[in-house]
């Protein structure tokens, strides 16, 4: 992935962790707030939620929210709740779609449902979404709790749409985008948002922000739809080829099927169409010699480019530099 | 099931639209609310809607909800509220039961995840617990919302234990009457207690309406296993036979093992461990010949009894006796 605008490149070229530095302790604190909230007095409970946190990966959105907070304004005690609640979601929704995809590796461990089955991933992922549902609404006020419980609505649509449009061989791009919008988006749009709320920021920085995640989130899936098709499972970390074996048409083969010949475009359709379980890997053969991978890279950047945008409404900063570079960094992502 | 105390059966003999009389009102109200928070632009999903909706059946929890309210004092607006989420609670639940128990029909209709398989059933079953907390969150103070988050969180371990504790035929009594409090009473109890509080109710009221919402759903629950064992698949119109399939252990069998000799115990445990997909009708045919059925129905006339006791703590009122009458109603139920 060599396609990022030039400008971005030194920021996403710095680790993560000096992305975070602005809100190290604060991300710290919401890690301790995920672990207080799932301890359980059943111990195999405990042990399931100990498994899980292999999952957390970057933080990207507890670090998104606690960011945006810093760049309108101080992180509050709120912050951190907020941060453990969307991390919370996050991980719910990675429980529930290996279920859904029957993937067996997530950060190079294996899946709750390759390890324990689906009916206790099923029941884990509804315990995390309850216990996130739960920390929320410890705040004294409703207004985070609303906005949590809209996105997660939003959030259900998107994945019901995607399962509904299996298949669906004709799936435009405008309900792709509208799929992984609500599906990925419309949390990391809320972290942006609920950090600038809570940080007491106008209006206009609230908007900006849930624009900003927003855009980093549609770009983001872009490129994990990307990972999935071209990505290396070693490097990656996880099963691969899950979105052609279950039938979902991401941006590169939507570009494909649109922009190609009839012949190369019934090759395709041969390839998604087959019964072999590694028929992702002649679908990732055929998009390769194509321009397609290039048209969904170029829609990430452009997606990256507008949130980067969007930040121009806040002052600048360190917690403002820092998530323009997370916006690069999206588009860098090898995991 | 003709064990019930004798003082309780005519109030049992009465059809449920009189019990609910003194809420009619209220309840349709409540109806209104659940199918408007569930319209969705996608149409797909409203037709899921549409489905599940034939699971309501009875009713049991907002009408319980709504006169623990009148019980108590006036029903107000919040109640109609909280009466819609409560059923969404129980909807959700019930939809990802049926994923994990496998189950083909429930209230006479095809189960969701017949229909149109395990994931659209899982997603559902996430977009209604999502809508519940989404309603919820829309009270102006957030005092419900914890209450039903720390519910929803119970109601997870319970479901986790039970799945934890499959073929475990060393379960005690005091397991299975913890896994059935958590999975199944602690949803009954909140409607009591959250009807008492929005009513304005003393603390004693409170205690004592979530006292009976605990021992009715105790009641309730024994009596549910008690069906799924010995109970007409076409009177009850669901699947029968699943506890024993999916290797739950209820409170019949937990007393036979307990009680009987080595060769009659010998006998149960080989039919509970055969292979054998019809082996629940040997298993109710072990149990019928002992004394272990009456066990359970009398344990679950002992809650019912503790229930209705508890709502001494109230004045006397016509909902106070169709909430004696809804108890009653538990154990001579057959659906």
């Amino acid at each position: 992935m060599s396609q990022q605008p030039a400008d971005l490149l030194p920021a996403a070229a710095l680790p993560l962790s000096d992305l975070y530095a602005p809100v190290a302790a604060d991300v710290e604190a919401s890690a301790a707030i995920f672990r207080d909230e799932l301890i359980s007095d059943q111990g195999f409970i405990s042990d399931l939620c100990a498994h899980v946190a292999r999952f957390h990966g970057k933080r990207l959105r507890p670090a998104l929210l606690l960011l945006a907070a810093r760049a309108c304004g101080d992180v509050r005690p709120e912050h951190h709740v907020l941060a453990a609640v969307v991390e919370m979601v996050h991980i719910a929704t990675l429980v529930h779609d290996d279920v859904l995809d029957e993937a067996d590796i997530r950060r190079r461990s294996a899946t709750v449902n390759r390890l324990w089955g689906n009916e206790r991933a099923v029941l884990l992922g509804d315990y995390l979404i309850s216990h996130a549902f739960h920390l929320c609404s410890s705040l004294p006020t409703p207004q985070a709790a609303r906005m949590i419980a809209h996105m997660a609505n939003t959030v259900c649509e998107g994945e019901l749409m995607q399962v509904f449009h299996r298949e669906n061989l004709a799936l435009r791009e405008e309900e792709y985008l509208d799929i992984i919008s609500r599906k990925t988006a419309s949390l990391i749009g809320v972290c942006g948002a609920l950090g600038a709320i809570y940080a007491g920021a106008p209006r206009e920085q609230v908007d900006a922000l849930r624009q900003f995640g927003l855009a980093v989130g549609v770009a983001f899936q872009i490129t994990d739809d990307l990972l999935d098709l071209t990505g290396d499972e070693a490097e990656v970390g996880k099963s691969l080829g899950r979105d052609v074996a279950k039938g979902k048409l991401t941006l590169p083969l939507i570009h494909f099927l649109r922009s190609q010949e009839d012949e190369p475009r019934a090759r395709l359709t041969a390839a998604l169409r087959s019964a072999d379980d590694q028929r992702y890997r002649e679908v990732a053969r055929l998009i390769a010699a194509s321009n397609s991978i290039e048209y969904a890279q170029s829609a990430a950047e452009r997606h990256v480019a507008s949130a980067v945008q969007a930040l121009e409404a806040l002052p600048p900063s360190a917690a403002r530099s820092a998530l323009e570079a997370m916006a690069a960094f999206v588009l860098a992502r090898r995991l």
